[in-house]
This record gives structure tokens, sequence and C-alpha cells, in this order.
């Protein structure tokens, strides 16, 4: 897509730190780390995110994810990963093109992945009756 | 696997709050939601996490998440959706059965779900190739 960064970086128009690449999927390291080696997994195809990504592509990023993790655990000797991904600008998407963070975390890291929120919990079974598929 | 609770979940020996159920995965309200709607996505076959996740597991699953995604997306009319998954303790995982959280979010909620650290960024093409695979 015109515009579109990660679209100019999978075209090689843009430069980018690869970690992996194969037919569908390429990884980089993220511009703006919160974490050491902060990666992102993102389909050479243009989706803008998840809510409109084909399923048969959601699988080859999730391979992807999948091999960097275990890679980055031997590699860098990490003790767990996040897998992060937003859809949308409400969810602090800021390139519109799908695309999975991955981080690596380690024991003393004192990172808190979870937000903390206001939200005050309500009843959950009248919640989910209201949602259920 | 004895003693986990999300297989005691699976097997109706413990309660939840369904929102969606098929062949290879179930999804349920967190008890201790951080927004409204926090959803869990969790395989009915026991990984630990990502890591030794099955590929075609995962693919159910992201099918799941998706499907959820956009239901929520409809039925909340949130404005956006966060993805987020944790490998490990060391990544915040407390239940060790592969799950995947779904955070509906708004354009006005005030959350920040890119933790804050104080990762010095590095020099990144010499990380990159370091990491390269």
């Amino acid at each position: 897509m015109e515009n579109c960064i990660f679209c100019k970086i999978i075209k090689k128009e843009l430069p980018c730190h690869k970690i992996y690449e194969n037919e569908n999927v390429i990884a980089f390291l993220d511009l703006n780390p919160v974490v050491k080696a902060h990666t992102l997994v993102v389909p050479k195809k243009h989706f803008t995110n998840v809510l409109d990504c084909e399923e048969d592509y959601l699988f080859e990023i999730m391979k992807v994810v999948k091999k960097i993790s275990n890679h980055y655990k031997t590699k860098l000797n990490c003790q767990g990963i996040n897998i992060l991904n937003a859809s949308g600008k409400a969810a602090q998407q800021s390139v519109f093109h799908l695309h999975f963070h991955i981080l690596p975390r380690y024991d003393d890291d004192q990172i808190n992945v979870f937000p903390k929120t206001n939200y005050q919990k309500e009843d959950l079974e009248k919640l989910s009756s209201s949602l259920e598929m």
C-alpha cells in the first residue's frame, strides 16, 4: 500500500534491522524498543490489523512469532516472552500495517505488561451472557 | 493436565463465564479483568505457552481470537482491540496453560498497554546482526 512504511520496508525501499524473512513474513527490530530485541513480525501482504487479516496469513505470522520466540529464549537467554498486538488507534496501533510485537523478558526486569486501569469488575455472568457467541 | 485450572474448566469441573467454544478452543472472561470483557482464548489441549504449542493449534486459537475481536467491535462498539500473551513467569504468565488475552479498547480509555521501561536503545544494526536467523 502506498505510503505504508512497512510496505516500503518489505519492498526494500526503506531499510530495517532484519531478524528473519520468508516468503510471507518479515521480522525486524522496533526502532523505538521498550526492551532489548523488541521485534516486529509483519506479513508481506498489507492488512490493517488482525481484524481484516486473512486467516491463513495469521497462521504464517504466528509460525514466525513462535520460531523467533524460541530463538530468543536460546540466543538471548531470556526467561520469558510477551506477544503484543494492537488493532486500531484506540488500542495504540501506530503503523496501520498488521504487526505483532515480541518482547523478551527477564526475571528481574521490573516490567509490567498488564496495564493498570480503573475498571470496576461487574457481574461477569451477566456480561458473558450478553456476549456469548 | 492434573491440577491445571484451565484443564478443569475445559473438562467442566470448574465453571467459567463462557463467550465461545468449539472443538479445539474455549474462550471465557478473565476473573480479574483489567478492562470490560477482558477475555481469555484457550486451547483445549494443554500446552504451557506459545513456545511449546503445536503450530496447527496456534492457528485454531488465532482464528478464534480474530472471530471474538470482530464480534466485540460490533457488540461492544469498542474502537480497538489489544491481544496479549505471556510465556513464562518472567513474562507475567500466571496460569501455565496457554492463553491469549483480548482487551477491548476505547478512544478515551487512558490505558497504556506498552510498558514503560528504562531500556536504553543500543546499536540496532549490531544487535540484529547477532540475532538474525
